[in-house]
């Protein structure tokens, strides 16, 4: 071996010996802009409403602490052992306790405890797509499942959403198109409550029209609902689960009313499913996290988890206030969705602006978004940017969206200082920027 | 939707109204013997060799207590939230350390965190397979490495092994075999230390002769090491990453080295590779948990953990003792490994007995076992059997010897009996015994 010589620190070379190795799926991996976004919005002078991170420092952290120390006197080498691939039982009957506040009601034997919601999404992507299966989405949708089903070569195909979330009959129409294109359309992935990123929700009289649309042309319903239970004005409308069971997979997550650090979710499938789930889920993982399966599930046998999900909502509905006020106070030119919980603002910009090219100007002013671009498979999306208002305190949704009113407002000088000369066309051209051009006029 | 009437509380069809729904790689999910067999084991009378628990109550759960309680204090809302998709670099960098002990030198910017190793294996295969893609194993080799391969639909091609591991010229046989049917091989995966199931372990010289013929094939070695550092005797020759930096992908895990409670695994890429690892471990999981990562990380730093992995030597050693001991009384007949580390010795039955077949008369006897057919992705392996000494006392394993010699024997006692008349023939096909007739004279 030795004869070959060590390739130890061969550092500084971008060849990759494995490049033609990959399998074709793997093409579908590439770098979100949330993602990158991450490290620009870690630098503390960044005021950041771009990402999606829970306000976890709202949660004593002495109910953890409590609920660990049980754990480990009563239960030590369990929560330290290899568990259950489908979760331990305890934590699964919690799971349907909370699954009935939203008006679900199903079997433990039908839970599926998984590494946070986002791994449901991947077994459930893994086990129904085939490379060139449609999964229908809404328009826009969760980056991360965009990621995930490309990452099994799915065609991702958009239907419309407004106010009052996914349009019926936009999904109508895009179903028979495919149909008539001889695809095959495999899920309808949607996020009913305070959506990521619209902040919409879907209307009680548009769940029933969906899940029958959906149950008449044999489509399974992918229901994504980690915000359900933060909502600020009044509860939404019960989960499409709630009325239909044999159609629609479920998935929950302690990520947004706990914390995402455990990385536990859940999914709730349909009976005839659940096995292949938990078998998917063994070979994926073995077994989700004993530890914190046992400390999650300690923490809500004992402490007033409903109080504590009032207390966030406490927290990001005045958050969502400030955010909402802000933007009538110094962007009042703009429109944006008004959600009824969750984390999200989704603000339209005038149609001159390009969401994606403005955003390096947005962090040199030291605030940051996440551009619509991110939010749709086709790339486009230039127009809107998604707001959160989950993390930063009201005072700093104050500075940053004054910091943005100065971008959006300099951006939309310099457009019409610019129109005239027709200038704006070549600087547009030089940032890729890849819709039709807006009206100059 | 209320005139299609609720399918709520429907159960007691088996009809899957999604039969057709599937993914093709579905098919390839199924339940394994192991799985099957947790179940069976967990009834207390039961002396179960079936598992492969580790022996977490050797790890003294105070040294966990302070680690967790120094967390909460130092960096409570870090550890509740979402992390980085590739793993916190300080534990990044603790991970380089532990490798260190096996001759591995690498970049902590070359480590991504994992659910277990086993969700290493899960993107790895994820990123390099294709449908139909060779993946050379060894003959047996690791059921959950098995269920992996299927389930991305590879084709698993498995190797002869000795008492010195991987045979070498088995592998150039068996890669020539391939070629020459014009099959892609895309990874050759090996357990070189204290092999599961086998409990052998790969010498130096093979070692190297190996990364030869991987490196002039175009091979990637997938190099799984979850119980290198738990040897008995003396350590192992240094891992393969040691010597072959771009060839070799390494896992390596912490459920064995102090406890799979946390699922924290981790894969050591070639440089060219981790990017698209990172890529496609944030597509199924968002990040690893940041609560495990954070515990371990800080019982590392504080902790003796080199102490705690000599104490989980000397328990498995004098299990070990115990298990080859108790063979060498009551089962002298039969032929086992010599394992120097780990957790399993491989038993070698009497050419007349069926290890599956035999199973139900062993648990009735009291005593569980994994029958060689789990290990083989051909079905293969009825003279086989895997016991595992890492969970039982020293007793127990004893027992549960006594009872297995109580069984084989009756078993031969049985073929004996019934040879002249012909009768076995009957029986076995009765037990769909998939193997060549015994020979019976």
């Amino acid at each position: 071996m030795t004869s070959h010589g060590s390739t130890r620190n061969s550092t500084g070379t971008n060849l990759d010996p494995w490049y033609h190795h990959y399998a074709d799926r793997a093409a579908g991996l590439s770098t979100s802009e949330v993602r990158a976004l991450f490290a620009v919005a870690s630098r503390p002078e960044v005021v950041s409403l771009a990402g999606g991170m829970p306000f976890v420092s709202a949660l004593p952290s002495e109910l953890i602490r409590s609920s660990f120390d049980r754990v480990m006197t009563d239960s030590g080498p369990q929560a330290l052992q290899y568990g259950s691939g489908q979760g331990t039982p305890a934590l699964r009957e919690q799971i349907l306790e909370i699954m009935a506040l939203e008006g679900i009601h199903g079997s433990v034997d039908d839970v599926v405890v998984t590494t946070g919601s986002q791994q449901g999404l991947d077994l459930v992507t893994k086990l129904f797509i085939n490379p060139g299966d449609v999964v229908l989405a809404e328009a826009p949708s969760y980056v991360g499942a965009i990621g995930v089903f490309r990452s099994y070569q799915a065609e991702i195909s958009h239907v419309a959403l407004d106010d009052s979330g996914l349009v019926p009959e936009a999904l109508r129409e895009r179903i028979a198109e495919l149909n008539a294109a001889g695809k095959s359309i495999k899920l309808l992935y949607t996020i009913p409550n305070f959506h990521n990123p619209a902040g919409v929700t879907l209307s009680r009289e548009r769940r029933l029209e969906i899940l029958e649309i959906c149950r008449d042309n044999g489509i399974l319903v992918l229901e994504d609902n980690p915000y359900g239970l933060l909502y600020f004005d009044g509860p939404p409308p019960q989960a499409m689960r709630s009325v239909e069971e044999d159609g629609v997979v479920y998935l929950g997550s302690f990520s947004k009313t706990l914390a995402p650090g455990f990385r536990i979710g859940w999914v709730l499938a349909p009976h005839a499913i659940k096995e292949k789930l938990i078998l998917a889920n063994e070979s994926a993982i073995l077994s989700p996290s004993s530890f914190s399966q046992f400390v999650v599930s300690e923490y809500l046998r004992t402490a007033d988890w409903k109080a504590q999900i009032e207390t966030f909502r406490g927290v990001y509905r005045e958050r969502r206030d400030a955010m909402l006020t802000a933007l009538g106070e110094h962007l009042p030119e703009l429109s944006w969705t008004n959600p009824n919980g969750g984390f999200y603002v989704w603000v339209t910009l005038p149609e001159e602006l390009d969401s994606k090219a403005m955003l390096p100007r947005a962090v040199k002013e030291l605030v940051a978004y996440t551009p619509g671009t991110a939010f749709f498979a086709d790339g486009s999306g230039q127009r809107f940017i998604r707001l959160s208002f989950c993390y930063p305190t009201s005072d700093t949704i104050r500075l940053g969206i004054r910091r943005l009113a100065t971008v959006i407002n300099g951006e939309l000088e310099l457009v019409n200082a610019f129109s005239p000369s027709g200038q704006i066309a070549t600087v547009r051209q030089n940032q890729n920027f890849s819709a039709p051009p807006p009206n100059m006029s």
